[in-house]
């Protein structure tokens, strides 16, 4: 994905590694790799509402950095996937797991084999997360940075907007929810989830702020269309909505246009419904979007499925899993962000680093 | 946009003509004029409920047809901009209309010219009706259909779901509303909105039928992401879902999953709520998704706003404008939908034409 | 081609018109018609030693220019084919010509018309005269220039290096060769092969001037890589080699290495056997390369072939045609190298315009 | 490089891995590490006339296949880097090295260090011999095969053309090619060139057999445009022509041009000028063609050059380097036209793996 910022990934959930390869990053930037580790951390399973399973996630990088600072080249990184336990996924060897790819994985590629999925795991996603770090240190150079938080949880939805520094506060808790007393309600509720041996969908909001104006394209390539191709390319993802979003069906203009107003001397919008992108180009304000995530596939629960070879079977997922994407997806939903504004900074001439 | 079936698309809504040039459309199609004119016909203005605006809409094909059968040589066309009337917009001269792209143009290329921005209009969609009608008729070759609805006007929605034939059918209606008492209700609905000079948002819904198992890719290039940037490339677009899409925030995984059966001998799923894609990649059942679209900005309503010199000002719009985009986007919908999957087709070695 | 600034073409040679659209054009470069017509008129048929054959062309602008000044948006025009005369190729009906693209068309598009290769005509290269004419006018403002000049036709070629002024001003000799004496020899050469019916190759030398180091790509994509492909896309190119080229088969390092000194407090190098391109990267020394193109396929003389049903045959090229791309050509190989150095410019930061 | 196969490098010669990832390689394709190991050990150093350097080579893939077998996902590999030796390099801390990336590294990236250039190295070309090789699996597979050799060092060239298979048993021979009695030339002149600290020139011939009609695109994209791209990739290639290539300056069309024949039912032609390849597009017949390399900048005759802050200095190669690129260069040659060959193979739709 991109066009000058480049991310090429590869490995399988079940592999010795997983990794990525960056093309395209700017020459001269430092890295800090505390910064990739604590956003590493974020999606992390092993916190309490997260899966049990233990890894290192502490990514290698194999070039493209000298003395921790980026030289132009590609950076290439491995994650080690420490606890890979390929027997834990045997009694899958014949059947399809309904809402995963097996089926389309096999219909695609030809190939009768139930490891062949593995690419499609969620563990893909950590390779985003160092990506999308390091496209925000970039970033943050020029002043550009980025917030998400877990906005709902099954029917636990924020009620308010949140501020950027709101937002980026809720990055220290556990479930990366603004809302104390809705923190609480979510977490009781994917308690009673996992004990039915269910899994819940849920909703990710996002702030992107300091983007300067003039940044997208008019036609095919607008801002926008960028954000959503990378937002539903995550697994799981099935919506993105921006600015005032899916709630513009039933608004007037006369409600929904942002009005022009000069604010320190600056021609600013008097309310942000555009969400900080007019006619597919950023204007200066606030970009903000919503992306909501299906529930995982994987449950305890017995439910009906084929085999490959067409005869009815039952399945019930064993092992590690978490039964919903948030908070862990967070990280990554702000890491695809950064990669996207990154990618169209560096199309344009008017952004330095 | 697009890998192998490529559009790109020129021409500013006042200029004289608009067109497009098609790149990778494969060789010996024969293509039916009547089928584009038709689609032209449904996105065109002057229907009751749209614009009074009056074009003729018939491209004019520049090359890559030979006895109206494609060559696999670049299709070019134009389409005429009979009535262009720059005066119409001399008032906009020192004027940034709220929620257009004049301000973000002008941060965009450094110029400040009013005229720039009609780049943006919606007469740009015209284009791509015209290359998505082709692409739809490549199809049809492999038994692929689509069909686009109005599913809301405002707060008027529809309240079931549509099978692929009702939808087929809405395309002769004036709304392009499958629900004959909905559609009266958001005819008057416009004709008041129209009276007190606003406009109003809606949502369009569309089906892809046909479409084989296998289309899409695991990672980046999801069937989704690709749906999803081209919708979202389309004017006043702000949301997209498929399959339950923005309900599956609050659905379990036992709700969601879709179990598979076996029907006729055919591995099939027992539910849809993927919308026909998991993991990326097509199941072979039906694809639906939905677009919300703003209400356009273009309002008779007086609004505050500022001159390109920061003054404060007000503006009135004028001249002819919808006040809805529906039902005029809906084949511009469907024209993407067609595009993106011909071009996922095309990267397949499984669909033939 | 190109990443950012994008020529798409179009347009049969027996077609109404051909033209093409150039997507990423910086907004705001006035746009001097009468450079682009200087540069048609030096690729225009119809001088002495080309083919007799009278076109107009004169590149109509359809959008993307204001007031003669580039807005940003896609640059579409379109070149009148005048006086296109089908039944000049209605004895090619059932024939494959030898060297043409008869046959190779045939099989790819699996359409047996003899029309369709009219795509392939040396008519396209005017498409890219107009574009590259437009991206020498860009490059300029910063300072970048690009000469080329006939070197060899057939057995004749200059003997020894041209600066850039001398190779500018053989723009506005007949044949584009610096060397009077040589041109003499040409231009009977080229009499007497058009007597006897035959055609003959030729080479073309091009310098690119004023280009800032640091241009082009390390590995893949490296600026040598870029104009070696551009080059071989032009019809009937053969060979492609820069700086010292073909002649370092046989140099050692200690001949051709390009040691560095200090000139007026800049580094230099003495020599410049690398073609102003060290690492794949400019090194703001002059750029020089070779082109060389085989003899026009289309003869008088009588040759041996076989029909599209496989039978023996004879042929005959009829009408108007020239002997040699030269000097012609020598426009579009100037046109080339702009939209590449262009492309690679808009790829930089260190460049603006 | 390439659309569908698409192989993304990375690594710096003298960190500890070099590798890459290949995105686009058909699904089910048993990958033979036998046959890479092969073409890996034809570019190793070591051999008599190579660099006294020693490396494992040996790929290690982390991702993309099942029990070696090809299954869609991204192919990545390392090539572990065992006697890296930095303090090889300190000398060149301050010095920009002649007809080395050194100086324009330094003005595209920005960053004065030394260490930064050793992306370019050599190196890099193990991991286009590991993917070509790869490529030349999946070719293989439909029947098309690919065969280089060295057919000039220094002023010593072949003096005839090769069939395909004298060629591919050049392949054996420790400096592939298939003449003998020049073999043993080339050999002393490398000796006494080694002797005097000196390095040469060279050119590489190849041949591709078995490629069906129709691949490759009539305009920007022609099948030799996207090869000559390919090989001026190439560290050090200066040079590409192909069928008769440079010799078509002086030729007539008479001569040039490629008479159709019926051979055994089979419309061929009777000649091969045009190197197989016709309006950009295959024609059936063996793509052959030729690329020159310039001699190796690293020499041990002091040169003399200038420091980076520009003061005088003089400089000798030390360590170990070859002295000329062939016949280490051939396999990646080859591998280079296996990627361009398969990527068109690829897109389109009548070649079957």
């Amino acid at each position: 994905m991109g066009t000058i910022f480049r991310l090429t990934s590869f490995g399988e959930s079940h592999g010795k590694v997983i990794g990525g390869v960056i093309d395209g990053c700017p020459a001269g930037i430092p890295v800090e790799m505390e910064s990739i580790l604590r956003d590493m951390e974020r999606r992390r399973p092993g916190r309490r509402t997260a899966s049990k399973r233990k890894e290192s996630d502490i990514p290698r990088f194999l070039s493209g950095l000298l003395d921790d600072t980026s030289t132009g080249a590609p950076i290439a990184f491995v994650i080690p996937n420490e606890d890979s336990k390929p027997e834990d996924y045997e009694y899958l060897k014949e059947l399809y797991r309904p809402s995963h790819g097996d089926f389309t994985y096999h219909k695609k590629y030809g190939i009768d084999d139930h490891r062949l999925v593995h690419r499609a795991s969620a563990r893909e996603t950590a390779v985003r997360v160092v990506a999308g770090s390091i496209a925000k240190q970039v970033l943050e150079r020029s002043g550009i940075f980025i917030a998400g938080i877990t906005s709902c949880i099954g029917p636990h939805c924020i009620t308010r907007d949140y501020s950027f520094e709101e937002m980026e506060d809720a990055a220290n808790t556990s479930l990366q929810c603004p809302d104390k007393v809705l923190s609480r309600k979510m977490r009781s509720l994917l308690t009673s989830i996992r004990k039915e041996g269910d899994s819940i969908g849920c909703e990710v909001q996002a702030m992107i702020t300091g983007v300067p104006p003039g940044l997208g394209d008019p036609v095919f390539n607008k801002l926008q269309a960028s954000l959503a191709s990378s937002m539903l390319s995550i697994n799981a993802a099935v919506s993105f909505d921006f600015g005032s979003g899916r709630h513009a069906a039933g608004m007037k203009g006369s409600e929904y246009n942002d009005l022009f107003t000069v604010h320190n001397g600056h021609i600013r919008t008097a309310t942000n419904n555009s969400g900080g992108i007019q006619a597919g180009i950023s204007n200066g304000e606030d970009i903000n979007f919503r992306v909501i995530f299906k529930p995982i596939p994987t449950i305890s629960k017995e439910q009906q499925t084929v085999k490959r070879d067409g005869k009815p079977a039952t399945i019930q997922g064993r092992g590690r899993h978490d039964v919903c994407v948030a908070p862990r997806v967070v990280p990554v939903v702000e890491a695809m962000a950064a990669m996207v504004i990154l990618d169209h900074s560096l199309l344009s001439k008017s952004v330095s680093f």
